[in-house]
């Protein structure tokens, strides 16, 4: 490793701990978008920018957004970045790694002077999390020319509009809708993996394939609510025994491929008494694969099952697809690019599909795009205790320095 | 059936609705231990039986009790009763058609004049579902002689104590731990069977061969909280399927012998969103059997498989015996004897365990003592629906008094 104090990678590492000062609460890490939290850090953004010479801008949807020439003025830009929003009660590294890494990559060309045949554009979008409104991914969203106008009427816990909100922060509402990135021939975000196969198999850095789709359900059973010691189990209606009976189902189904996963994160009981054979259940099913015929096919398996089960048990099934959304498949270029630059810094290529939603998976709408994955400890993300190495970072930010060096916008 | 107006049955079903008015709460019946609606209604029974010439008093625990003389003044006696506290929004036959049913028994021979070889006391018990205060059966406790004294500095919700609530209802506290029927030959109750074997049998009537006794845990299981898109199927420590395959597995292990039930009434899973991987589950278990032999095999095979499957699926578990009480196997005599009645009047005698727990086995310390239970509509009790027929009460009742007229006492 780099034991420069200077090197890259440990100066990303001092500045993503200086940028996490950027709190709307104090004591915690929460910056939500459009706060003043996200004001301060775009502003600081735009400064470190000016440092190096950048002229960095602030565009309708509170994106801070600068440009590194090529050797060509007006050459199709590589834009890389990720966004600086967060959760509440957040770690420092889900978004800001992927901000700052980019303001990093522009930084070490222009202390060098070196010009690439593209230009480098560094983004770092205000809201990827959906934290104060209902909808998420407006920065990227807006960038790609896919923001909704209807959005500007949401309004946060507040009572304030997303168009009031725009306004107190200096943008122009009106003109969020009309936004769109220009000339831009990739875009590639550096992010933590937010999950643990890259530790579990003791790698620094993964390559993203494909930003898993995933289908959501919302069931309701109902049973017959009955005495606990005075009902005999051949009598029973438990609508609570029928839940794990699909909770099992959907876990195996799930485990008789790669890459598709399913969750029951929500299980309610009604009445909920020690003494009382529960009535009703509810619970959630989160279903995601990195390809949307693979998931459908596990989804249709899973609504199949679920009626078999509900009516071998006699108990009603209310089942609701509450959310759908395709997967995202990385641009082959992208992936094939990210994992050419891996190997060349020596380190091993895993190719792996992201679980979690992202910036890229829009900004795929707009031009060719991929992710680069940096390991995280014990794969939590959206905690305080999230946690990135020195040495992965460097690992991390020399991947995507030697990708950008390296690419070639497609002629 | 017997049409007539003024049938035993009848009327004791239209006391049943009358007594009913007695209730802390409008628009619902709630009745508990010691408070104006209880003293209402021991009053009001009182009251009926002085109608029938019975001098009535109300003991050091706030049970009425009344003695009707045999042949032979001061004969041992046959008691018949029930409770007449009542849970919040209750049902009118849980306790109150035992406790009413054995004044019509009472008033049935002293209509006639009818004198038996024994004595027939009666008594409503004053708190046997332990609503207001932490402990039960206060009332069968009291008059059998096994009350604990410690249970008077108990407090309800509002910080009053048992001491003075007893104080307020007129009793003497300090009377309470040495009350002790005497010279009591058996007990006998008439109960709703709060349970849906009756009716899923067709029957009107059955008699209980056991109380089962029951062992309650509380079990917590903490695994990983994890992203659910992010973190693939082998590498999860999923507490809440861990808890599914718990809770087939005891159900599976329940549905194994005949008699045996047990029940997970509450599961609450954290964090509890529908995209995060459950990291904590906890949930009870409850397990009832009329033999406390058998209990005990189910316990033991249930907590070694719980640990097992912990183990499989690497979560952490907490097991918690929280409460264990004995089996109470009726008198056989007195079994017969009831089956020999219901038999005599022409009736089917299924015999059958009661899963819920009863005045029956307090009394039981005393005396020989048995239940009769009648058929309830789907089995629900504890609820404004619980619900029994004119002609399955007539029948109770006829099945009842024709135990009382045949009653020896053991010599």
């Amino acid at each position: 490793m780099n034991d420069d104090i200077a090197s890259p990678g440990r100066k990303l590492m001092a500045r993503l701990d200086e940028f996490a000062r950027f709190s709307d609460e104090e004591g915690r890490l929460t910056r939500l978008y459009l706060s003043n939290a996200h004001r301060q850090a775009a502003q600081q953004y735009v400064a470190w920018c000016r440092e190096i010479g950048l002229a960095a801008g602030i565009d309708a949807s509170g994106n801070v957004w600068a440009r590194y020439e090529g050797k060509q003025p007006g050459a199709p830009a590589l834009m890389i970045g990720s966004h600086i929003d967060t959760v509440r009660d957040a770690g420092k590294y889900d978004g800001n790694l992927g901000a700052l890494a980019a303001l990093a990559v522009v930084e070490e060309l222009a202390k060098k002077g070196e010009r690439l045949d593209i230009a480098v554009e560094i983004v770092a979008f205000g809201d990827e999390e959906g934290v104060r409104f209902p909808t998420t991914l407006t920065g990227s969203r807006a960038f790609a020319g896919l923001f909704a106008r209807s959005s500007l009427d949401q309004k946060d816990a507040d009572g304030i509009s997303m168009r009031e909100a725009l306004t107190n922060f200096g943008c122009e509402p009106e003109a969020v809708a009309t936004l769109r990135g220009r000339n831009v021939a990739a875009f590639v975000e550096l992010h933590i993996e937010q999950g643990p196969v890259l530790e579990a198999e003791n790698l620094p850095v993964g390559i993203v394939t494909a930003i898993n789709g995933a289908t959501r359900f919302h069931c309701t059973l109902r049973g017959l609510a009955g005495h606990a010691g005075a009902t005999p189990m051949n009598l029973r209606q438990d609508a609570l025994t029928a839940a794990a009976e699909m909770i099992l189902m959907i876990e195996a189904r799930a485990r008789s491929e790669n890459d598709l996963v399913a969750t029951v994160g929500r299980l309610e009981v009604e009445p909920g008494a020690v003494n009382v054979i529960p009535g009703e259940a509810r619970f959630t099913i989160d279903m995601r694969a990195p390809r949307d015929a693979q998931r459908q096919r596990a989804v249709n398996d899973i609504d199949k099952q679920l009626i078999a089960i509900a009516k071998a048990r006699n108990v009603e099934l209310i089942s609701v697809h509450t959310h759908e959304a395709g997967a995202y498949i990385c641009d082959p270029r992208i992936v094939a690019g990210l994992k050419a630059a891996v190997e060349r810094i020596g380190k091993p290529a895993r190719l792996l599909p992201s679980g979690a939603g992202h910036d890229t998976m829009i900004m795929g709408q707009l031009c060719p795009a991929g992710m680069l994955f940096v390991r995280c400890k014990g794969g939590v993300s959206h905690n305080p205790l999230e946690s990135i190495t020195v040495e992965d970072c460097e690992i991390g930010f020399a991947a995507l320095m030697e990708f950008v060096r390296g690419f070639k916008a497609a002629t």
